[in-house]
């Protein structure tokens, strides 16, 4: 079993050797440039890492590894439009740089170009791989259309919180790794395990993500603490501080979160001082380690040997403790 | 053989009776509100007729027929986004009624749709009709982007501008009708000549289009004259009077073109004047003619006897008389 970082080399090479030019320009260079900024490339290390789990070789998959990273590259990109983002990975968004319309139809082809790559798996996974893949992309785009809705909504629970983070970001993990699986010919049974692990690590890793705008080490990197406070993101923190105030202590949150942040560290202070008093970042602790468990329990479940899964037990304890 | 008026009702009948509502309503009303706006349904006619010439059911095939109506949609709900398009089919555009970023991503959750669709043909089919239709997706997107080019810039020749009404409109002509052919099991020959059929008739009808912006009958539809030409727009029209005209005659037409329109109908008399002195309304018809006669060509090419052929015959004869 090759480590996360032998995959993530392996994807890596292979996004720099592709070919992602095309004629015309406008079209395709910002595709090139998306591809270009980089990152973790997660999603297609963890295409691989199922792959290899159960059997196959990931050289063999590549194709469809590449696919799912332009699909995520593609939701990022309109994502961006949406949200008006004006940097991606400290770099220009698509949109700034070049302009909004070229940032649609870029984004259209990435994801046209994402569909012909899945469809280089063995054409006896074809269908399967594609169905899951393609109903994958529609949860996504719910999960994304809940994030825009919930922004605009004055009472969103947790429950709904942790749905729209499940369609948003946690079933591409489920639906990448049962990819990798299908195409090792697992077992049915495996196939649902090694989704459900993906699922609960992803909402696990967007629960972290959420701990670490408010209590990440802000000094080492110099990303500002506090980003979602100040733009009254509903964040598990925020949704599990007004569910759990009343009175006066959900009068003071609610008027936090309506003022003006001209006192934005002041602002930052009295959010977080009510999630002391509320022991808020203890709750979302438990709730992303209990979602964190529930993935390592689902791979434990497999039906392979404990110590072909230490790839992805060290890939997944990683996320844990990721800093931004 | 049926008569393209049966198609047309079998499928629309097909539209009304599918459910495209989902959760949440912002990204799924969009779908249903847009596939509710009518339109000729040519697209899935040809694929259903084309199907039919080759011997195959339309009833069998009605699923991909709805696939490739729904990417068709999926294209002018993001095209109207970038050309800020107030009205489709006398409705309000999708971004208009909702806003831009519902317009966004309920187009491309259309566009996850319309794979979805295609991928009910029968299994032997998949690869081919898939691969076939996501190239043909790309090649739309990519006139798409020419067509947003040339509106900036200031030399555009009529053999781009062919190129990129190919792109744009004809391709998914060919690959409907080609669909429908390979899923009859029609031979490669035959699939070939479908498909120029479609793209030659696409390149005429856009032609057609071109021309009857400028000569259609107005009264009977109350439709603006001359639209593209107070649009500036690089029509075959426009584009041949400038590459045709030179000296006092070219700098009168630049000067037409640079002006502002607060005398709407004397720019569109004066460009109109332009057009009889040159002749330019003869040249689109003489061009138009040309790739209609391909298309019928192909047509009668195909290994399938004479009299099957009626429908597809009169449907292209049909978009040729069309009027706004």
């Amino acid at each position: 079993m090759h480590s996360p970082e032998y995959f993530q080399e392996l994807i890596e090479n292979h996004i720099r050797n592709s070919d992602f030019s095309g004629h015309p320009a406008e079209l395709y260079d910002p595709i090139h440039y998306m591809m270009s900024l980089g990152g973790k490339r997660l999603r297609p290390v963890l295409l691989l890492m199922s792959h290899e789990l159960f059997g196959g070789k990931a050289e063999n998959i590549l194709s469809p590894a590449l696919g799912i990273e332009i699909f995520h590259n593609f939701t990022l990109l309109h994502d961006d439009i949406m949200d008006k983002a004006p940097l991606r990975r400290s770099q220009q968004t698509v949109h700034k740089k070049w302009n909004d319309d070229i940032a649609i139809l870029s984004g259209d082809t990435m994801f046209v170009q994402s569909c012909m790559h899945l469809m280089k798996v063995n054409a006896s996974y074809l269908q399967r791989v594609l169905s899951l893949f393609l109903k994958t992309a529609a949860e996504v785009c719910e999960g994304q259309q809940l994030d825009m809705n919930f922004e605009k909504s004055n009472h969103v629970s947790i429950d709904e919180y942790i749905h729209m983070i499940e369609l948003k970001t946690a079933v591409l993990l489920g639906c990448t790794l049962s990819i990798g699986a299908i195409c090792s010919d697992a077992d049915e049974a495996d196939i649902n395990k090694i989704y459900d692990f993906g699922k609960n690590l992803g909402i696990a890793f967007q629960l972290h993500d959420d701990l670490l705008d408010v209590y990440g080490d802000s000094g080492k990197f110099g990303k500002q603490i506090g980003g979602d406070i100040l733009a009254n993101k509903k964040t598990f923190l925020l949704l599990t501080a007004l569910e759990n105030s009343k009175g006066k202590k959900l009068e003071t949150l609610k008027q936090l979160l309506v003022a003006n942040s001209s006192a934005p560290q002041e602002k930052i202070s009295s959010v977080m001082q009510i999630y002391d008093e509320l022991n808020v970042r203890e709750q979302c602790e438990t709730a992303m380690e209990g979602f964190y468990k529930k993935a390592l329990e689902s791979l434990e479940n497999i039906s392979v040997p404990g110590n072909k899964k230490e790839g992805l037990r060290l890939l997944a304890a990683k996320l844990m403790v990721r800093e931004k």
